[in-house]
């Protein structure tokens, strides 16, 4: 970066650039030439560049480069360079090999999947050089990638302000609103990309959740239950999971004949966000417990030696189940599904608000939930929901006690307790659902039994306590006269 | 190391010792010393090694010193250091500082609260140098420390060939069985003191959640439940936690004329090893739902603003409770208390065998609730069971599974359903109980709906799956034919 070179000296014309060609670059190129920008592409292996431009020349300007100096030298000043390679190693070698080739002011743009504290190292090395390096969230999966994917993009706002327009322009758009803004400094795009994660771990569990209750409850089948979603995505639960669900519930197997969800083996995988997601509430103090009860749920499918040992031997010792009213029971389900997925979304803001009170970010959740509602994973019509609430209070404590939502889960919160009742009675494993009302009826509480476990931890470890009637900082000499000293 | 100082060519005469003197390193000495040990003892300022001989000199026989090299020339070799100063960059600072002063085959210990990747990391380095760090977990707190400890050592065998003697015998002692054994190499030690402390979590949880049961269900006092408690301690459910729990709630506070628990402010604190468990077993991809959720419970509690806005309008819309057969209710919330805590230690040592695994540890299990049974914060009467089940199944894969846990469990399992039901209808906030019962009914299922959310992250991430009737990889063209291919 500090010496010209021949490359460096001439300024090219592409507006923007992409390196690595794999599906998701690809696809985001592509889609930035649809926009008619003029688009510098290069991979590390010069086929799948050449390919690029023979199938997709058509669709508008690229310009193809085999190496990175030649990529580099194509981009118009300041340059603007997206990095869409695997998240870690990958990532550093890509840059390590950009930043003796790029200027002061240059721009360059992780849109992979980064862990936010790698994105925010990665901030302050290229910061040192003059560069504005942006971790940006990319949600939508190759689709998105081609046809609007909604766009988290961190870093500086100067480099937002000749950025922006670009991501703007490509992403998703709902109501003619871009499915992209500006999120905060540094990691901040990477790590609401992170919680939207978490939030898609645990809307996927509570729909799983649904499914088996409705299964059991109704001995139902899975076209059945799919009809049934279909239904439900006409309301208050519209949203691309919902839809996604009632269509691979209806799906037959061509093979078997079967339904295709009873074909699957029932172990569900993860590639790691929603870990990441939990682990960082843990580290916040932000109790996201519906996410990671999903994240467990996860691991526990994965549990094959415990689940065959178990299988062998425990006893439901259930309640047979018949449910009678079967209507009543579908709408209890459905308010108990909505109820607990406010939940999961109330955590998942409040773990924003901890970040970026922690880190300086700065983030507008409403903002937040307005670039979630197209493009990405958990797009669905409540989202909009979420957004009024923080533009009513941008400093809203806790989403759940917004008017609407408090509204809302109030209105089927009998339902959500009959249903979480019921399957503890019959057996059927809610972890997500009963987590959710667990959280609901401990945020409320006038006085919760946390008392007791911090009068057990003076006892055994003088790790002294507070009181309801003074201030001040106690201990009680436990195993002596049981004075009370100020600690 | 290397090199041979003054200090070092008189090996000294005593037969451990200890640096940091502070309240648990003091007490250590004194056991170390009232067991016969001729015992070394410094500190970082000399005050504290001067007050401790002065008023402790009559137990036993100390060798103060002043300065580090006069402290590690006054023990005779292979030198045995206990280290017990805070954890983090002190006991670096103490490990750099002896490190120079030792010479090979001379054995440190750090028995303070390290979080065990950094013991891995410090028994690397020493190892490189010809000595053997040692890193053990201690339970019991001060008094432990003093009167006998459960204390987990990891490192080299044969470090403890030498050391674990001494350890042994200042351990705590149940039905004349130490409760200290070798754990395994480099970061075992601390890794199972980690999970110790994430099962402690739990288990005080569940207790809150049993009493909070207790007093919403009966409308009972803290005192009247403090005699429950008592009662319990003389069954299966005997234990520490148990005993004090029934002593906290049974005392009342002198100022007030009230029971004690009730002008304890609800917030419950943690320094952390909660949370190092949980993100190890999100790491591990082992479901640890009881002590994540007990984690998070704390967390909650602390949540202060989220509480104030939301008992300002969240609705209970629970129906009012009124327990008729009191008898048969105490009972009830018994043995669900029983059931949630088997699981919550059944997943810590689901915890421990996956890590033993991964690192290549091989811990005993049994040998680990053996050394639990005394010192430590929970010892109980039926970590014996545990002992037991791994005795006659060394590899067994669930301790659920062992056929005492799946009796216990079973014959409380009605009575678990009826108390988790309750708690969701009317209102009680019991997220450790509900989540063991989850976990109980998942790990059980025939099938679980993560068939699902594995045919989603197929629909919408291209993710694959497996079937349940053929081996191999599968994936659905969804936005096309839907025809399957293998992957």
């Amino acid at each position: 970066m500090t010496e010209s070179t021949t490359a460096q000296a001439t300024a090219g014309t592409a507006q923007i650039g992409v390196t690595g060609l794999a599906v998701m670059g690809r696809n985001l190129a592509r889609n930035l030439a649809r926009h008619g920008y003029t688009v510098a592409v290069h991979n590390r292996s010069s086929s799948r560049t050449r390919s690029l431009v023979e199938e997709a020349g058509h669709e508008g300007t690229f310009v193809p480069s085999e190496s990175m100096a030649e990529f580099v030298a194509s981009l118009e000043r300041p340059r603007k360079v997206v990095i869409m390679v695997k998240a870690g190693a990958p990532t550093d070698a890509v840059i390590d090999e950009l930043v003796p080739l790029l200027e002061e002011g240059d721009i360059v743009v992780d849109a992979g999947n980064a862990h936010f504290p790698d994105t925010v190292r990665r901030e302050r090395a290229l910061r040192a050089h003059g560069l504005h390096f942006v971790g940006t969230g990319v949600s939508g999966g190759e689709e998105g990638a081609l046809n609007g994917p909604s766009i988290m993009p961190g870093g500086t706002r100067e480099s937002y302000a000749s950025l922006g327009p670009i991501l703007e322009d490509i992403s998703a758009k709902v109501d003619g609103v871009p499915c992209c803004t500006y999120v905060g400094p540094d990691g901040a795009g990477h790590f609401v990309k992170m919680v939207h994660n978490g939030i898609e771990y645990a809307d996927m569990q509570l729909i799983a959740e649904a499914y088996d209750l409705l299964r059991q409850g109704l001995g139902a089948s899975a076209r059945e239950i799919g009809e049934i979603f279909a239904r439900w995505n006409t309301g208050d639960l519209e949203s691309f999971l919902i839809e996604i669900t009632a269509d691979v519930l209806q799906h037959v197997d061509a093979e078997t004949g079967q339904a295709f969800v009873d074909v699957v083996l029932d172990q569900a995988e993860q590639k790691g966000t929603g870990r990441w997601t939990v682990q960082n509430g843990l580290d916040l103090g932000v109790p996201i417990t519906g996410i990671a009860e999903a994240t467990f749920a996860r691991a526990l499918s994965g549990s094959v030696p415990q689940r065959e040992a178990a299988r062998a031997v425990l006893p439901a010792d259930a309640e047979p189940w018949e449910v009678t009213d079967r209507e009543a029971f579908v709408e209890d389900v459905r308010l108990a599904l909505y109820a607990s997925k406010v939940v999961a979304y109330s955590q998942g803001f409040d773990q924003i608000a901890a970040a970026s009170a922690e880190n300086g970010w700065d983030i507008d959740r409403g903002a937040m939930a307005r670039i979630w509602r197209g493009g990405c994973i958990i797009r669905a019509r409540f989202l909009d929901r979420i957004t009024e609430a923080y533009e009513r209070e941008p400093g809203l404590p806790l989403l759940l006690a917004d008017e609407y939502f408090t509204g809302a889960v109030g209105n089927g919160l009998a339902a959500w307790r009959r249903v979480v009742a019921q399957a503890a009675t019959h057996g059927v494993p809610t972890p997500a659902f009963s987590s959710s009302l667990a959280y609901y009826d401990g945020v409320r509480a006038q006085r919760l039994p946390a008392a007791l476990v911090q009068a057990q931890r003076d006892f055994f470890g003088a790790h002294t306590y507070r009181r309801v009637d003074k201030e001040g900082t106690f201990h009680t000499e436990w195993s002596g006269d049981r004075n009370e000293s100020e600690a």
